[in-house]
């Protein structure tokens, strides 16, 4: 998606060799705008798929998330990383390990918004090892739902995630995938 | 706003006297069709107020903020409660006392987002005790910007929130505001 590689390349910063800093548009500061035109990308891309219902993780998948169900008509659920007070005893629930922060946390959806008829679309802003998409793909599993396909805004290429959901035969469509960011320089994938 | 208060009475539940759970539509399943009408609703209350920025917290003040943005054709900026690995070293920061989590937390937002010459919208999912609005109110007044007004979805009428934003002379404008929740009955003012 040019008009997102693009805004990747004037406003994003690479920070060492991994960690790319687009903290102006996509994930602390975030230009609807554009996330519009993720959404229409996204249908674009999954809309032979009869989408019921598109999950996500806290929080910054949540604004695409939203966005984009406007353009597939259908409901949203963010799975929590911080338990509320009030949420439900009955949930699905997964562990998901972090590389950046070096532990475990688990992400938790109540039993009461995913149903074994729904074809969920998995949404995030980033895919990098992919264990927060492995982590949500498992609680749709969970649910005995199908996984219709995973989106994602920018994946680094050159970590594994991709490998993990293309083995579980999973459609996975990413807006913008880096080959690499050595010495500061951000290369795409095609 | 009648379509909000039916919702508020046919999928609420109220757990105990001073929460309402809406978890089936507004804070962890979302209900995007209805978040365009509130929406709509917050751009004709604020319409006069030449808004530039719409300000929210995260997780659950997201999905309103970038739906409601759409009607402003603005960006949004979510205070983080969560420290990012990469997050800006220059930021504005407030201390939020959470009743319903007997604690306090600190919110953060990158100086880079808010300038002096911004007019910002504060939206959030709920109005309680006010604490959380003050924290985005003192945010934007440290960055030397305008509170041009705070949207809020629910107001529990009850607590002493709105006090608080109207000592300021903020405009405030909630969307449904719970009176009384006694004995499991909802019962909004006007």
């Amino acid at each position: 998606m040019e008009l997102l590689k693009n805004k990747i390349l004037s406003s994003g910063k690479v920070l060492g060799e991994k960690v790319l800093k687009v903290d102006s548009f996509l994930n602390h500061q975030i230009d609807v705008e554009l996330f519009n035109e993720i959404g229409k990308e996204f249908r674009r891309r999954f809309e032979k798929k009869h989408i019921t219902k598109i999950l996500t993780i806290e929080a910054s998948g949540i604004g695409i998330a939203c966005i984009t169900a406007q353009y597939f008509n259908v409901p949203v659920v963010f799975a929590k990383k911080h338990e509320g007070s009030n949420m439900d005893k009955e949930t699905y629930e997964s562990e998901v390990f972090s590389f950046t922060k070096d532990k475990s946390y688990k992400i938790k959806v109540s039993k009461k918004y995913i149903d074994s008829k729904d074809k969920v679309l998995i949404i995030d802003d980033f895919l990098a090892n992919g264990n927060a998409a492995a982590g949500l793909i498992d609680i749709v599993t969970q649910a005995n739902a199908e996984v219709s396909g995973v989106g994602i805004v920018i994946e680094k290429g050159f970590q594994d995630g991709r490998k993990i959901i293309e083995d579980k035969k999973i459609q996975l469509e990413s807006l913008a995938i880096i080959k690499s960011m050595d010495e500061g320089k951000i290369i795409f994938e095609n």
